[in-house]
């Protein structure tokens, strides 16, 4: 199976686990709304990578990482769409989950999703150090003192500290996807943070020059937001081909991070192909 | 150390985890808001409890379970306090989380206390077969189908299923509570879940007696809410001495529900005194 139907898979049956009659019934369209139709699905994408990179042997563990992390994204996107945030009307083209549910329910979805995700490892039987080393990264990755929820709060504090502010919001799931991949496959998993560090930040980079230079038609999601909101964006910082440099200068960073394995010459193509995507069709020529 | 020292000094430890540098200041003061001073801690001293009638043999385990399961439940009043939800200023006689901090904040505290909970798990050396089983209990007494958020998603349906919405509300955290504290003692789990299903069951019957007379000095929140806000309650449905009837009547369910164990007179005792420290001073002629 390719890795594509494999994650959609793993995610189908994830919130299936809401399909019973005990669960408010809404709930459970709330949250298949917050998790398909598919979005990139680039994080977990990365997390099977690294653990097929890593020599890949419980294939349950890394599908449950793997959707851990979809699912802990998914949930971060309920939440910033919210009015006290956000207050974003649309998302991957479609009404964000509170235009959609009400935000009575896209409180609660975001709130079941998180629990989801941490649910999956309950239910499946894994070595007892493996299962440690994924939910610490993960928990890691979410929480407190620098996950995306930290990530997202350092937005109501008064003075922002920009470096914990992209580390925590955007770079930490990328880091936990790659660490948790090599975690699910048994090998030295930390070994594999600096790799998914660089690749989170790119990321970053390429996002906001999504928001600046893409059409919404591309994106999914309406443009211009960082500027209309004041926030910081590698963009405003760098300008476009500043910030196209900054982007090819840290997937280079990455490969350069990449810990010794198998697997190194299918995920450095990856890579390249990821950067080919997510750079606008407009400044392609600077992507090339 | 006496339980409520140890909840105390576990809740504590888990809390500071948000004091580090990269960790917004905001966040970390929501969050102890969120948690300090002291409630009831009803539940993590119910897993105590358990854990210890079971003959306990791994505390670090024990209080990992009771800590995350007071954290979900802080997490839930967060959230349920929303001006989306209950729209409520107080809380334990002070300001509620997005009153004090504001809505955003309230938000992000509530999903960090959720991933707290699961981060505990991480950060122990525990046997796998323990900690799975008490990830499981936890996960699912918290998310879909029919854990607290799923209690609270009924709210938002047009036509609820009461039973489904006060087993998952209340009783979903009660149960785990239980269940919990026998895994992490290394006994059959599953076979404590009536127990605290009765006791859950009690509990919100307890909430609505003090909801509806008493007085709010004394709970800490402000009193007859159900009948304001047309919330389902035992005493509307059954008048004040009906729901008392019916208070005793699941306390001694439970007492007949409760596996063989070493600390089965201790457990009873326990309870008697729960059942008067809930009830209302004013009914207490009542609760004899």
């Amino acid at each position: 199976m390719d890795a594509g139907s494999r994650i959609e898979n793993a995610l189908l049956a994830a919130v299936s686990m809401a399909d019973f009659p005990s669960c408010p019934p809404l709930l459970g369209q709330a949250m298949q709304h917050a998790v398909f139709p598919r979005g990139a699905r680039v994080r977990p994408r990365l997390c099977l990578a690294v653990a097929s990179a890593c020599g890949e042997d419980m294939p349950v563990l890394t599908d449950a990482a793997a959707t851990a992390i979809e699912l802990l994204h998914c949930a971060s996107l309920v939440h910033d769409d919210l009015p006290c945030f956000d207050n974003a009307a649309t998302r991957r083209g479609r009404p964000s989950v509170h235009k959609a549910f009400g935000e009575p329910l896209a409180v609660l979805t975001g709130d079941a999703l998180i629990v989801m995700a941490f649910q999956l490892f309950g239910r499946l039987t894994a070595p007892g150090d493996r299962l440690q080393s994924i939910l610490l990264t993960v928990g890691r990755s979410t929480g407190v003192p620098s996950g995306i929820v930290a990530g997202q709060a350092w937005e109501c504090e008064p003075k922002v500290d920009l470096a914990h502010y992209h580390r925590s919001k955007t770079g930490a799931l990328f880091a936990a996807a790659a660490v948790a991949g090599a975690a699910s496959a048994g090998k030295d998993a930390e070994a594999w943070r600096p790799f998914g560090e660089y690749l989170g930040e790119s990321y970053q980079v390429a996002d906001d020059l999504r928001d600046s230079a893409g059409d919404e038609d591309e994106i999914g999601k309406p443009v211009g937001q960082d500027a209309a909101l004041g926030r910081p964006s590698a963009v405003a910082e760098l300008g476009i081909e500043g910030a196209i440099h900054r982007l090819h200068s840290l997937v280079a960073s990455a490969i350069e991070a990449m810990p010794p394995c198998s697997g190194a010459s299918m995920l450095r193509a990856m890579m390249q192909s990821e950067v080919k995507r997510l750079v606008p069709k407009k400044l392609a020529q600077f992507a090339a």
